[in-house]
């Protein structure tokens, strides 16, 4: 019964880090597609967004059956918890992806405003993040998962740089506006594929401490319950 | 043994409507202090942000207790899974209210830009679909909750017609830049929690019928499974 569970939580797992590997290769298409101006990378993304939630469904079954034919307890219980809430935060990254996506179509209207440098910087540390946060999972590894929540300062910093770049543009020249806003949009887009990630990374530390970071960045946490 | 968990899952469920009330009331003291412009409403949000993400701990470790000490399958296994997802979704609500004070607070720099019309309206309408979902989810009544899904549309409207609005703005005078860039971001929070609101109408209607909607819009379920 026991390795039974066990085979079943790998293959739980698996569909996870699939989903995942899916989620953030959304990302980086959605990036791409706006830094090369190419409306072509688009159909990818949808395809894609099915995948996700079709995986997201699966991973919540896959859960469901576990707890109720495995009875998991303790440690193995959180486990399965925390796989059916990870798989809500990528289905969540990929639909960021497709809002970039959407914001692209609007930019690709008019010409370039400018150079684009901070969000795509921006975009490589959201999904350094993300990778980090599942790798921290998959290992159990609370100490790389801590290194993810303190990532999501620099996150901020780059989606408030952004902002006021902006703003800078926006204020001196109308005509810029639709475009100024619609990379904003994006930004906010990037923040929150960085949100979801530290989400995962605070359900990992739960999962392998039994410790509630969440609401307690920084605080000690409240030990084994 | 099946009473305790009738009496466990009777608790867990009353956490879960305080939680939605005070997420609730969040939204409208924000909305409220926006209207009024005043800031003074803004303390006893940060109040009720801190007994939110209590809430949110607390409603998913009584959910993994009871996984663990009463093994509920079938519909009431879903039950149990769904009212730690709707925490999450409540949590989440809670931080939309708080970036609606953020803005506000910017806004309150400058003289108001144009009488509000269509964000209070808006913002009823993102409220009652929360207060549906709840309702839909203790009365475990489907029907409820796909009204709720309906009413997403509107909302998307109202957003639509917000940016268009503001947008004209921001082109004749850049002097309303900030002000209209926060009513935006306003209007994306609330956008927000009408999102969130639909994720706990799907939720319920997967309790209520093993059936998973979420993805499907429209489409007919899946079935029993």
């Amino acid at each position: 019964m026991h390795r039974h569970f066990d085979e079943k939580l790998d293959e739980l797992r698996a569909r996870l880090m699939h989903m995942g590997g899916v989620a953030e290769s959304m990302v980086e298409k959605a990036v791409r597609s706006l830094q090369e101006r190419s409306e072509g990378r688009h159909a990818g993304i949808f395809e894609d967004e099915k995948e996700v939630n079709a995986l997201h469904i699966e991973i919540d079954e896959r859960a469901i059956q576990l707890l109720a034919l495995q009875h998991p307890v303790a440690a193995d219980l959180r486990l399965v918890v925390m796989c059916s809430k990870i798989g809500g935060e990528l289905e969540r990254i990929g639909d960021q992806a497709v809002n970039i996506c959407e914001n692209t179509v609007e930019l690709l209207k008019y010409p370039p405003l400018k150079p684009l440098i901070d969000i795509p910087l921006m975009a490589d540390l959201a999904r350094k993040m993300l990778r980090e946060s599942l790798d921290a999972f998959v290992r159990q590894d609370a100490a790389l998962a801590q290194q993810v929540l303190d990532s999501d300062d620099p996150v901020d910093a780059f989606k408030d740089q952004i902002f006021r770049e902006l703003l800078t543009y926006m204020m001196s020249d109308p005509g810029t506006i639709p475009r100024a806003l619609s990379l904003i949009l994006i930004s906010r887009s990037l923040e929150r594929v960085g949100d979801h990630a530290t989400n995962i990374a605070e359900e990992t530390i739960y999962a392998a401490q039994g410790r509630d970071v969440r609401h307690h960045h920084g605080e000690p946490g409240r030990g084994e319950s």
